[in-house]
């Protein structure tokens, strides 16, 4: 996998074009037309925002406009959708001199990818079979919403080393990937998953773990420069730490159930997430050896607790049982950065740029075992009858199912959620090795000077001329036009 | 329009004076006093939030504190709050060296414009003519806020340009021609304009380029060092175009109908945003030699979905007619930034700092004929019988109103929009060229040190000794109190 | 106070360790433990938030989900949620060099305090005696959000000068206070304070000023040279600002009556605030040589009328009553920043970083004297029989009381909120002086070396060699080991 096929060889050799002029506009127009038209031939507003609402609401006996979802899940969408473009977005801002990349790149990939989300999910999940439409509602943003954040888990794997057209492909297969591993975990199996821990974290922790093994780039110290923070940079960063933080109460109830199910979830990560951020800054501290503070745990680890909590939080997990998951994940994640990320570097070829491995991976897998274990304990001593049946929906096929057996499923969701993630993401790494997308070279990786206009000041750093550096004093007479990018 | 007459001219060339300490204060208290005697005699709670709401649920059958009209829009008034003071106070913070004053005379206008905009727009829909009260609930307040945010647009033309008493005069003349079109365009000519497209961005942005072409500077280019950004500005930028793009659904659904309306208007702001996000990223990278993003264009064109489609937000505009609208928008607001603004500063002599006309003026023209043409369109196959009178309110004195008709008002709407905009901007920029109000000189424009204490680092850049630069080497001998700023 | 006393005295004179490698996971553990132990005895669901409420829902003929308490007030807890770890943390990033601090320890003491909120806070108000468990909701966890709050306000006034364990400590206590003071002031005095005037910002503002005296540290002036804003931390703190500014509605409303209690609130904190604006701009450049404006100002006293309309913001205070609070605060907030925090550093021996006498202290005892007037000048007249009943709960063992005698109780209320502020705040003060946990030294307060890992950058400002002052020159042999930090 670290190499090209010899055929192959000679062309990645060659030296690389990062100018994307054409092939950005045209992956772009072609796919927002087609969204167009598909959106057009198969997307329709639902019954609660179409003007027939009202006449809907005289046949259902609904007496309240209050009672339109609307308003039991939009407060918890535009949490949620602040996730995915301030918190995600400005998480990955800590570099140096890629912030531009890490909120412009987030933004766009955001952006498509809802849109495709919407087509995805509805075929598979909200298809009207009358009239082979799919209605659209607040949920169905939020889910859209949902299956980006995957991509974006992802992408915070490969941050500063590929271009966007290629996080435009791997956000295309991602959100198709997604779908489908959604409708197996959470329609075949019957898995619940109220926060995505396996569906959202986990596949997307190692669909971006895959590709970046794929991807494995051996002379990244070229950029070495450029690996790292500047002190603004960091607080940037905690601005999207932060809002994560925040809103992620909402992130693990925005779907669950009316009423004690968005209730609780919210409560369940609320606990969760404080506890991880004592064990966070602990861990951090001993581990260092003076005994300061690092911000990369700060920034990360401190939300492990909340992707841990994701599938059980709309359980009966208790909020001691919230504050333990939190508890360990705080220490797991922390040590992960400490431990595992270089292991993974040095050992396994995975060069995970923030981490995701510790923030999302593992966490999501932990999330999916907890999951598990609370689904097989719940019993109707602690549910109560009808609600152990809201709660795991034992309706419809599922109405014999009992919660040991659930137990089982659950964990069978999980480990769907892993093999479409690593199996996915080998498969799209190896479309993204193609030499066509113009991602940069080693020593240009983590520079915003490729992608962006960047304004002069005195912190700019030029990018290095762009040709591979074993082919460095051979070819000086390569004529200018080859470069995308001058010695400025 | 560009020179001062005779009489006034050499008044006008007199060294500037920048010094606002009794200016600015003096207005602030005139204004602020005026509003709390005002307040005093017209303003009141509503039935709503007055405690004798515990009387008029009885009254009314009003079975549920959940029918208060706070619950189904407070989040959504946050949510246009957080535009209005981060949004659009961090999007204008771009500029090296103006960040306080992008956020901070935000701040000031912004709190004091929504103050008079209660009374303003009280006056003209809100006053109870049993006891001449104007009884205020949470939909005034989100009223105010729109308000404001077409003087906040204006701002942005004027950018760095103007002294804080010129923004607070500009705001206050903005906010009661603002009253006054909204009330022809929304009651009399009885247009809907959910989102504002017409009477929010239209007016707001001919407002501040009006403005701008009667204070035209011909020798701005003294303060050419100062006329960019530079890397972290340009992601505190970032802060307040992502609240923005993430909360217009809030925005465009804040006052529109309970239940589907509100429902369908943020589904299609969220969609058209979405596509405007692509084909902004498309053009940008096509127009530039070799393929770079402008940050510029991120920043700003990726909004303009949300302005278009703010005025069909709330009808039945279809997922894919947003999608469209957000297409076409996200391109032409592009390729002005590229074409437009720089043959409006050449020929028409327009300087407008942030391209308000790209990303509100000219979108919001679109708006309101996407507004005229689907308003005209509808049909009761479409909408329901119901929902049509819902929709378009053809109740009351409008209740024989059909959809052609109505869009034929609506299109009246835009005009009457544009002409309160030119109108107005024009009779207020004369206003503002007296020379009274500490307008700084060309060579000390966007200069935080004009009017802030800035604190000393390598970064600081003194301002320019405050004369017109002609008179330079003339008057070497002009006392010291002539100048509010020193050299330092 | 000023000493230490003789026998601790060499103790203390001792070089500073701030290597707090043990000290901080320690007690971060030992907590963790504690609270999850805790909450394992005492804390469960509420009837709101447990899968039994399907149950309760017809056992209490409740028809539809839109009654659970989260829909009113989760909207409301979010934006508190951000007022807490966004607001407060980036309202204190306007250090040059104690941005990771400022949001880093924010971010620790706030979630630690939480938990421990939720347990005293539990026991005072929240226990059901027949189970001898603490039953939680949405509602608990706004109050936890609150009660810290207290402590981060706390915090503004030691900001830079303790260490993360002495924060852990002071929020400890400060929590325990809190909850305490706080049962005595709304249930046993049965005062009213929505939005805290009394019982979180003069409690929590008094408290911290009483640290701070204790802590007192005569030789600051050694570092001078970090006490002050670099051009972007002064942006950051903007950002706090906004949020702070823009939710505090939020704020105060958050745990107010369903209905036009939640309403009005809002109303009145929005009123309130945007005069406030008005007025510290005002006096700020009033007040400045040459009438500039200072980001001091713009940072903190913009926020005072949000404090002083806390109390009364859920009475009938009208809208023209709260322009005139925040007209009053804004004008004697910004001159506290201009000539009280001087002469409280100067002749009373109170460092006050952040300025929380003018901010929080000071607004706060105007709070609950606007309530205390406004609650005795309250009449059936104006607040209709059930209204009056309902607004001040005169119901209980407080049926026959009257607003006049209610007046007194808001006074006393008050009165508690000082005492327990100072006094608590020299006793805990006197614990803090115990060298024992890793306080900087007067010549690295303001430091983020001191616990960070700090990026190097050209802005990088390394520490001082930790001993006393006194001491250079006498003990050169000192062994490296006993130096935290190392000059670099």
């Amino acid at each position: 996998m670290g190499n090209c096929v010899q055929g192959v060889k000679d062309f990645c050799l060659r030296p690389k074009n990062t100018n994307i002029r054409l092939r950005l506009p045209a992956v772009a127009f072609v796919w927002q037309i087609s969204m167009i038209i598909l959106f057009g031939v198969f997307i329709r507003y639902d019954e609660e925002s179409d003007t027939h609402w009202v006449e809907f609401k005289k046949e259902h006996n609904v007496t309240s406009d209050s009672e339109n979802d609307f308003y039991f899940r939009y407060p918890s969408f535009q949490d949620v959708h602040v996730m995915i473009f301030v918190g995600f977005g400005f998480l990955m801002t800590f570099l140096k001199r890629y912030s531009f990349g890490a909120v412009g790149f987030n933004f766009l990939i955001a952006a498509f990818g809802l849109q495709w989300a919407l087509l995805m999910q509805g075929w598979f999940h909200f298809l009207d079979y009358t009239d082979g439409k799919i209605k659209i509602g607040v949920e169905n943003l939020i889910n859209a919403d949902f299956c980006v954040a995957g991509c974006l888990i992802a992408y915070g794997a490969v941050l500063g080393k590929v271009s966007p057209v290629q996080l435009l492909v791997m956000t295309l297969f991602g959100v198709t990937l997604f779908a489908v591993e959604e409708y197996i975990i959470l329609d075949l199996i019957h898995a619940k998953d109220a926060g995505g821990s396996m569906v959202i974290h986990t596949f997307g922790g190692y669909y971006g773990l895959a590709i970046s093994w794929v991807l494995y780039r051996p002379n990244m110290d070229q950029s070495k420069r450029l690996q790292g923070s500047v002190y603004h940079s960091d607080v940037f960063a905690m601005v999207g730490t932060l809002f994560l933080w925040m809103f992620w109460p909402s992130f693990n109830s925005a779907i669950t159930d009316h009423g004690d199910g968005q209730h609780r979830a919210a409560i369940n990560t609320y606990l969760a997430l404080a506890s991880t951020v004592l064990t966070t800054f602990a861990i951090s501290s001993l581990f260092e050896k003076k005994g300061k503070l690092d911000m990369v745990h700060v920034q990360n680890s401190t939300l492990a607790g909340g992707v841990a909590v994701g599938t059980a939080a709309e359980f009966m997990l208790t909020p001691y049982g919230s504050l333990i998951v939190g508890f360990c994940c705080g220490i797991l994640s922390t040590l992960g950065y400490i431990y595992v990320s270089p292991f993974m570097e040095k050992r396994l070829k995975i060069q995970d740029t923030c981490g995701i491995h510790n923030l999302h991976a593992m966490p999501g897998v932990i999330g999916g075992i907890v999951g598990a274990i609370t689904a097989a304990a719940a019993s109707k001593e602690v549910y109560g009858e009808e609600g152990l049946i809201n709660t795991f929906d034992f309706e419809g096929d599922f109405k014999d199912r009992v919660p040991t057996i659930q137990g089982g499923y659950q964990a069978a969701g999980l480990c769907v959620a892993i093999v479409f993630g690593i199996g996915g993401g080998i498969l799209v790494g190896m479309i993204l090795r193609l030499p066509i997308w113009g991602d940069p070279a080693d020593e240009n990786c983590f520079n915003d000077e490729i992608y962006w206009e960047v304004p002069e000041d005195e912190e700019s750093i030029p990018p290095v001329l762009e040709y591979n550096n074993h082919m460095m004093n051979k070819h000086q007479d390569i004529s200018e036009s080859n470069f995308s990018v001058e010695q400025s």
